[in-house]
């Protein structure tokens, strides 16, 4: 976790960006152009052709990229990090794989530090597949064609499905980010189940999350194993962070899912690092708010505010963070 | 369910090829011609260019889709549904997942039902998102770009994380098959927890899974959200076929993970339906212990041989399998 917790001192901020772009989220101008697709709905045909479809992934696709680009650009020199969701891309299917790779391409040519969110996980055999992730093409030279510096990685499968990930993480000198502590409202139906012993399930995970990190710490304390601890779990968070001393935390769900400053900053340790905290929609949605944005604008205006959005977002973001780390 | 199960009847046989393609499976024959990129191993430079591992996946990739080619014409009106694990692609990016689209695509061209075992899950927002895989790009008339008639899906974060995908399931008559009791060595790390009531943590997933799967109760009596049983645990599977009458089993772990015929048929129901048993290695890689094969062979013929054995091996399977079923 060097590389990240390195970044984060030389940025002054522990905070990163989710690149998750929908069509809800990105301005008017770069959606592809309404066309019979919108003006069907309701009349859809009993077999439909891929081409439409296809069409609009494909323009989709290219808009996600702009976007992100924009944001990015935005961001740059503010934040040590970007967060992209694959989901999102996926969604789009090969056409948002391909916008997937060239914003994590991008976002290591500007600098940022890429934490893919990917949440794979698999058994033995098959999470050595997807450690290709981290460590590239099998047979390979190494070089990753994803173009990430960490990943998010599922724990249901147990160590087996995790080992891969973790040998790939230490050969290619990157990073995982295993989920712990979910930030989403129905997460405790199975992480908050009681064990025999009293432990919750997500305090077993976290001790094997630990546990798998031991071999790795780094320079700074941290394990390559990090935890992904929501912050709409403030308490969790307070008393994982004493439970997991070398283990550093990816948290999402502040802001728009509603986890304050306050919440998160207990999450860090005493020199106020450890931790590195998402925020989404609130960065890369500030342009939807902004008096600044009008849906006349040109793609190159909307893109400028789109930016400068970003970066007074990020930045008011960032001083909150560190006010909030200060008052502890 | 009841088309995948329709298809099983119709096929009268209980079993999926999984299309899991590595270097190691796949004829000399097919593999990208050795280059450089074998002769520097250890000589690795500390910077590489992507060109050569891009040249690589993407031989890799297209080798990829002729082997499952062959394979799927070896076993075409002989098993119902085929299986491809994304992750063998994703360790190829971009060019191994248009390998895993196209793979789909031919799937359900030659008539194969396509279960995409991609074990996603998120948060609701981005659940939503990766449920494009069944329902189609955002905005568009429902044409999946993945080509997957059901999906497995990981629950650890729970009923927010599943909902969008049966959504998604119900609005485009396809399936989804949940982890529950996975087929690896270490999956009791987390899954065999004990939980408070007495229930292993795999328990009270199966008994979320059938809540979950409540309101999609098909005509033959079982609902959209299938459940991810590993044969590798004949007792728990038979356990769990009684604790979740209205939920179809998707069993890995049957042959070269050591699950039997005898354990799996205990995870049938009466009327020997209920279950769908997947074997990878054992029909792909059939090839590699065959007298007909030999290294001299063209490419066509090597392909000819990969479908005869994985056809031979695929009746041996479901010979085997209905025999048990059978027996009991």
């Amino acid at each position: 976790m060097d590389k990240l917790i390195e970044a984060i001192a030389r940025s002054g901020n522990p905070s990163v960006v989710g690149l998750d772009p929908t069509p809800a989220l990105i301005p008017s101008q770069l959606m592809p152009t309404p066309g019979k697709d919108q003006n069907t709905a309701g009349t859809q045909p009993a077999h439909v052709d891929d081409g439409d479809d296809a069409d609009r992934a494909r323009s989709l696709a290219d808009a996600y990229l702009r976007f992100n680009r924009a944001v990015m650009e935005g961001v740059q020199g503010i934040v040590p990090a970007v967060k992209p969701q694959i989901a999102m891309y996926e969604a789009l299917g090969q056409e948002g794989v391909r916008a997937y790779i060239r914003s994590c391409a991008l976002a290591q040519e500007m600098g940022f530090s890429v934490i893919g969110d990917i949440k794979r996980g698999d058994i033995g055999s098959t999470a050595s597949a997807y450690a290709s992730h981290l460590s590239g093409v099998p047979g390979g030279r190494g070089s990753s064609p994803w173009h990430e510096d960490a990943i998010t990685v599922n724990p249901y499968l147990g160590s087996d499905g995790i080992t891969p990930f973790a040998q790939a993480a230490e050969a290619s000198d990157t990073d995982l980010f295993v989920l712990v502590r979910t930030s989403n409202p129905s997460s405790g139906e199975i992480q908050e189940l009681k064990t025999e012993d009293g432990r919750a399930v997500y305090e077993c995970v976290a001790d094997l999350v630990s546990e798998w990190g031991r071999e790795s710490i780094g320079e700074h304390g941290y394990s390559r194993l990090g935890a992904v601890v929501g912050a709409t779990h403030p308490q969790a968070g307070r008393s994982l962070r004493a439970r997991m001393p070398h283990t550093f935390f990816l948290i999402p769900g502040y802001g728009a899912q509603g986890g304050s400053a306050q919440d998160v900053a207990a999450m860090f340790d005493d020199h106020a690092s450890g931790a590195l905290v998402n925020s989404s929609r609130g960065i890369i949605g500030a342009w939807r708010t902004s008096e600044g944005y009008s849906p006349d604008m040109s793609v190159e205006e909307a893109c400028d505010t789109v930016s400068q959005c970003a970066r007074a977002a990020a930045i008011s973001m960032r001083d909150t963070l560190l006010a909030a780390l200060d008052a502890r």
